[in-house]
């Protein structure tokens, strides 16, 4: 993993994406939402646009309970670099095992996270996710 | 467009897409990756992650002269936002006409960009794309 982390750093980053996996497990789109900024910007998979921790935790939790039902996710932190003194960027591929419906199976992602700290705390400032896909035959 | 930015600053950021609209224009990879900084993050719609400007102006070089091929893009500033005192948070509506090929027709995107401010140039840190779709049944 390139970057320039402090390993205190690191560890924030890693924990942040660690409540971001129990609180999929959990199918709890509050506990989600929890570790964005109340002002975040979340763009997903489909290019929805939600700005703000309470559309964060309705989205997750309408997807916990339909498309995403029973599933469990997985955030793998790719790479982390700070963009400035309490700002950091990181890329993480997440993976998404769905047991059953119109999603069934495994959902491949490649997401980036602004993650920054405020009051001694990382929080996620913006989110933006992408299904990874195949470039057409040319 | 809900922001907190200075006149300056979103001139700023407005310019940077304009370059990026003209350089696609123009199919021209170093010009498009020369608004990116040295060590920029460049996520595509099939979830590619390139790191650096000589990759991304290589990539788009590519496609320039592949499957998007005598295209035009729009890159429309949906919101700006201030994360830090030289770093900003942008989501941009993107469109892209293909005259032909595989992806012929309107191919329309949601990106967000993380733009910083060095030596008094904007130029993106970080930019994600995500092809705009449709939530599946449910």
């Amino acid at each position: 993993m390139a970057d320039d982390l402090k390993p205190g750093e690191r560890a924030a980053v890693l924990e942040v994406l660690a409540a971001l996996v129990r609180a999929w497990a959990r199918g709890d789109g509050a506990g989600f939402a929890a570790v964005f900024a109340e002002d975040a910007d979340f763009i997903n998979i489909l290019g929805l646009h939600l700005r703000g921790r309470t559309p964060i935790a309705a989205q997750h939790d309408q997807i916990f309970s339909s498309i995403y039902r029973g599933s469990k996710a997985g955030f793998d932190l790719v790479q982390a670099r700070r963009l400035g003194p309490d700002i950091i960027h990181a890329v993480i591929d997440c993976a998404v095992e769905v047991p059953a419906g119109p999603m069934a199976g495994r959902v491949e992602t490649r997401a980036s996270a602004v993650m920054v700290r405020t009051g001694g705390r990382w929080r996620i400032a913006a989110f933006h996710n992408t299904r990874l896909g195949e470039a057409p035959p040319h």
